[in-house]
């Protein structure tokens, strides 16, 4: 297993192997692959995955909530998350899962602490996709969203972190088994990015790694096994996911 | 910084050096000190502090909650974590911080998933204490209570762990300033230890390391700077943190 970078164009992206950990100075050994020739695995290993809740107005009115007067946070355990290709299996406890497409945070070194916005900026990695998986019956009984967010494969990541990349207004797209479910775009999130960089950092220290995920927008359905689930963020590329039952 | 057992009668209590991690084969190394020349840290390191609220009766009464028909489960980020006498300090955000005195499961090798009740006995490496220090006013507001409970410095773990103990009727007691504030027992629990890690265990994967927050009993009470909160499990012994203003 090793990092990699990813370039080239569209058509024929290939997998520039790094010598050790991207954080670093980057420094690049001789491997060099086809992307088709690679697993990819979950971009980031998170020590920690913290989420922002009824961030677009519209998802927060489909499931008949206010908008929050400030990011409503939540977390989802580092053992949820899975990487492009793995498959998210639906737990017995529930009877109805859902699909919840959102762009998600990478927080680089040195981390945040207590980071005004501008600092805020300075400390994201860069981009990924991620599907914020919801036990949607689960969470309405509990109130609490643990239970109900954080089931092992609930958080897949990927395909890979995009840097430099402006943020303020991309698509954000779930398609499952190639249908549309949600489409919404990033200049509809209640609060921005470093907005919400900013205030996690208020309350916990953002170490390099961990990973923010930014809300979902309108469209949310539930999902079944034998589907395909496609997170796709624009400027950053497709996390496509299978479905399975756990037994 | 290195692992050690605490051995001896407890008014000359030694710490004995292992060499490498507990959770492997144990081996000793030469060094032996006196307790009272040694600095505890936190004696792990979680990948997720997991934890139970309304889990005692008269608690969940006292702050107008029903008891709730399984386990209610929330996180604590793992940057929450400290050690004895390391300070807990008190966020800008907040004027209502909380202590919380709970009995503390530390999960061993080589973890726990969908464990049935006698693997998940099986699971648990041994007990510490634990502080779910809590900001009352924002948990109120903001419903979820990653917030109000995953402040920097609000999990408190320690002295250190104690294995082989029998935790099914032990006292807990918070005492601030020497006075006693909380005095529970875990024979009240309404969901007891192997109940909770197998049903953790049956949503999201331990890991070796993780910790469970088994709840705490009634009698929870404002925080302010200057003081010293002490949680004592019967059994384990003594929790103390110095409380700070942040600034």
């Amino acid at each position: 297993m090793s990092f990699g970078v990813v370039e080239g164009d569209p058509d024929g992206l290939t997998v520039a192997e790094i010598d050790g950990h991207p954080f670093g100075q980057i420094s690049f050994t001789s491997q060099r692959w086809a992307l088709a020739d690679v697993r990819l695995l979950s971009p980031i290993l998170p020590s920690k995955v913290v989420c922002v809740g009824r961030n677009y107005a519209e998802h927060a009115a489909e499931l008949g909530n206010e908008v929050p007067k400030e990011p409503l946070l939540f977390l989802k355990p580092s053992t949820s998350v899975i990487g492009p290709r793995d498959a998210i299996r639906l737990p017995q406890q529930s009877k109805q899962v859902e699909h919840e497409a959102e762009l998600a945070v990478v927080i680089g070194p040195p981390g945040a602490r207590r980071a005004d916005r501008a600092a805020a900026e300075r400390a994201i990695f860069g981009y990924t996709c991620a599907n914020d998986v919801t036990a949607r019956d689960l969470q309405k009984a509990d109130v609490q969203f643990t239970r109900a967010k954080g089931f092992d494969s609930f958080c897949p990541l990927g395909p890979w972190i995009t840097t430099g990349l402006d943020v303020s207004d991309l698509e954000v797209r779930c398609e499952v088994n190639e249908e549309v479910r949600q489409l919404g775009r990033t200049k509809d999130l209640i609060f921005d990015v470093p907005t919400l960089v900013s205030y996690v950092s208020h309350v916990m220290t953002l170490l390099p790694g961990d990973v923010i995920l930014t809300g979902t927008p309108a469209g949310v359905s539930p999902i079944a096994a034998g589907d395909t689930v496609t997170v796709r963020v624009e400027g950053i590329g497709d996390l496509a996911n299978p479905v399975v039952a756990l037994d």
